[in-house]
């Protein structure tokens, strides 16, 4: 495993202080232009060189005739160029002494056998000027904390802490928008492409040592070397969560992956096995990898499988149990103190069978503190799953039943919220035990909005709030059977 | 099955013309009064008399002592009171010639031995006055297309044509916001609670013949009269598709449900038998549940199982395939007639083995208009599904690249966005063939809500979209399987 990213050969490419930019020009609609503007969208602060044979000027930058005329020896050369000037260009920038370069330019490898062989043709050069480069067919590097996004779409949200490494380039710019309505975004995301030279093995190793990557995300359609992948995940995995989508597991995902970036898929339970035997997570689609991600990210490890839910509403409890049941995870009974403690908090329409049904709460603030409060101390449990019923309309409702003034509500609301949110983050944070919310509310609403910002993973619907959970189980669950070999050898 | 609603002995319960109420009062935060408020909140256009001991007015409406000071019979009693008054307040509707109640009151069979002998009295005491009453233990009725809402959570939504029997309660009012932010809205949506004299098997009953109804939701803990669920499902189901979530699966379900509302949970496999047997398609989970719904209600019927997946995204397109294929859904070659019609919109990039990944659109209206239009003759190909990236912003974008004036482009993104749903939504109803269409953006995306307002229903995932479209293809085996069955007898 990498001590620090400066020791991985993928440093300048994910943290380059200067770019040559190959392909974009004043023509907007431009694939190299589209690139271009998301890297200055993004407010990239090192130099950017575009390399343009006739323009003066691209984009509003100064641009430049050939590589060799650039001011100095960049970092990392960006090539969206059409596929027969691929080479010819690698190579001058080889002579330039460029060592990093992203090639985004498809029709290689997967374009049949004359692709093949320019692709082979571009390792060989590549050799010969000892270049590691990212490619070809693919979008590149998004690192939201340098600000460097070399896709062609817009990178939205938050600088992240998943990072990702994906065999599909434009899936990854197509969860810049989907992570950020859940406030997560990338630390830093590769698009692979081919891998002819930079592997997805590198990129994990990479991410493996980043220090804003707290999960690791993996699109996979098909694993070259397999060997590496498993040596490598088995050691980040015991760091550093690892979740993984395999879009090769049927026979018409196989085909589908073939076609699009020529990679070759396994057997479904094959793949099944190098995950498990890597310490990898996986996630059967992509909404579960990014769930996984979450709770992994931001929970605490389970000491077990024992889960307590609590609800105020039959249905949504009866739902989150069955998933549980489901999935293997258990529903304990509460131990006499706990039940001693809750006593006072239940109303005689409740029940404290788990789940914790109260049908509504006496006061209802304890909902948010004292209640889970005790439910996180519950020595029979391993962690809590609360289902979360909060529309800004029903506080405000309740601020105008107790007395407050009109003018007052909104602002008094947004406060009580905060409040609430405050005290369920507080409360996870101080039982180290993990805590999941489910809710068929927007995930915009501002009291679930107001968790999600604080790390408290809310999810959409129970069932998606206990796979979490047994993807939590499951790491752990993982672990320890790697350290125990481990330690056996 | 009825011929009309009217023949329903619930038809007055779910279109009173006048409901006398007990249990609202002027204390805003009792339950009663909740519910009273959302009633006249959806703006009943009937007569309601509240019934309270003491108040001349109950929520600004004239109240009456008692149920013998009515100016009228009323169609419908609903009873918000506590336990112990329950039977002596029935009795009294029933002297008064009331024939229909909503028992909401909790407090019988579910909550132990005391409970059920008061349950059984409430039971002779409607045989005595042939009173049919819903509950207890219930939250009643929601009739959107007759302004009607017995809930204490205000109606949000259209009035929509999912019909609903629902053994918990809170969880239909919970779907209210669920279901409106994706444009769907309950027609009628029972909450059954104990079943003591209505059971879910009359809602089901009710619904197969309500005109507003187009497709049958059943969340299901337990079913008690399981000859008579099968009857009326299978007769229904040949007319209507019904699809049912069933809680009790698991252990750990089938342990919550049972402390919920008291009613007896199979094992898992028996309910399948009892589903397939119905014609009922089974969901998963709450939001399969809705998912399977929006399909089976706006689509037709597949001829089978082949699907064409249309895309300009590799890795969606491939996540499509794999879902489609693990569910048995299978993806057909495009015949060589299509292929030549589809070669102009191809670029040399594309590919138009299933998935047909167009990498990017040479003219992105084509997307919307004519490649699907060729895709959905396919010969070979039973369904399409698309997936959909079209976000407000991008359409500004390239406006801004065609040279529209900045004042002008809000209005014509609008009229564009709009020009494209309608022209999914117009193939949709030409081809006869079912369309889903599937994105990473969010729901509220404007493109999206655009298609949702016309009835074609996009899934936030690729596994969703294909799982609905699985849900249609067994909506249809099952179908053809009984009616099979029907005839051989």
């Amino acid at each position: 495993m990498l001590k620090s990213i400066t020791e991985s050969p993928l440093f300048p490419i994910v943290n380059p202080k200067s770019i040559a930019f190959f392909g974009a020009s004043n023509n907007i609609s431009a694939m190299g232009t589209t690139q271009l503007n998301s890297l200055m969208d993004l407010g990239f602060e090192g130099a950017i060189y575009p390399v343009h044979p006739k323009e003066e000027t691209v984009q509003g930058l100064r641009a430049y005739r050939s590589v060799y005329d650039l001011p100095e020896v960049p970092d990392l050369a960006i090539l969206v160029l059409p596929t027969r000037i691929v080479s010819q260009t690698l190579s001058d920038c080889g002579k330039r002494g460029i060592k990093h370069a992203i090639v985004v330019s498809g029709g290689f490898k997967e374009a049949g056998k004359k692709g093949k062989a320019l692709e082979k043709e571009l390792i060989e050069i590549a050799d010969t000027y000892g270049i590691r480069f990212i490619g070809p067919n693919c979008l590149g590097v998004t690192n939201s904390h340098h600000k460097l996004n070399t896709t062609f779409l817009r990178y939205e949200g938050p600088a992240g802490f998943i990072g990702m490494a994906s065999q599909s380039g434009s899936f990854v710019t197509q969860m810049f928008d989907y992570l950020a309505r859940r406030g997560l975004g990338f630390s830093t995301a590769f698009s692979v492409g081919n891998e002819a030279n930079v592997d997805i093995v590198d990129c994990m190793k990479y991410l493996g040592a980043c220090p804003h990557t707290k999960v690791i995300a993996l699109y996979i359609e098909g694993i070259r070397n397999g060997r590496a992948f498993i040596k490598a995940a088995r050691e980040i995995s015991q760091q550093k969560p690892i979740v993984a989508f395999y879009v090769g597991g049927s026979e018409e995902g196989k085909k589908a992956g073939l076609s699009h970036t020529g990679a070759m898929a396994g057997p479904d339970k094959l793949y099944d096995g190098v995950f498990s035997q890597s310490g990898i997570v996986r996630a059967e689609s992509i909404a579960e990898l990014f769930d996984f991600c979450q709770v992994l990210a931001c929970l605490p490890k389970p000491a077990g499988r024992r889960v307590v839910i609590q609800t105020h509403s039959g249905g949504p409890g009866a739902s989150a149990a069955d998933s549980c049941g489901r999935l293997g995870l258990e529903l304990p009974s509460l131990s006499p103190e706990t039940e001693e403690k809750l006593a006072p908090f239940i109303p005689h329409t409740g029940s404290i069978q788990n789940p914790i049904d109260l049908t509504f709460a006496k006061n209802p603030m304890d909902y948010f503190s004292n209640i889970p409060d005790i439910l996180l101390d519950e020595k029979n449990a391993d962690a809590l799953m609360i289902y979360f019923l909060m529309p800004t309309a029903m506080v405000q409702q309740s601020l105008e039943q107790m007395g407050v003034a009109a003018e007052r509500i909104e602002k008094k609301s947004v406060a009580l919220i905060e409040r609430l949110c405050e005290s369920v983050s507080g409360l996870l944070k101080a039982h180290g035990k993990p805590l999941v919310g489910f809710t068929f509310r927007s995930l915009s609403d501002h009291f679930i909005k107001g968790l999600l910002r604080r790390n408290v993973p809310v999810f959409a619907s129970p069932e998606q709030a206990a796979k979490a959970l047994r993807a939590l189980v499951t790491y752990k669950e993982l672990s320890e059977k790697i350290s125990s070999e481990a330690e056996s050898i």
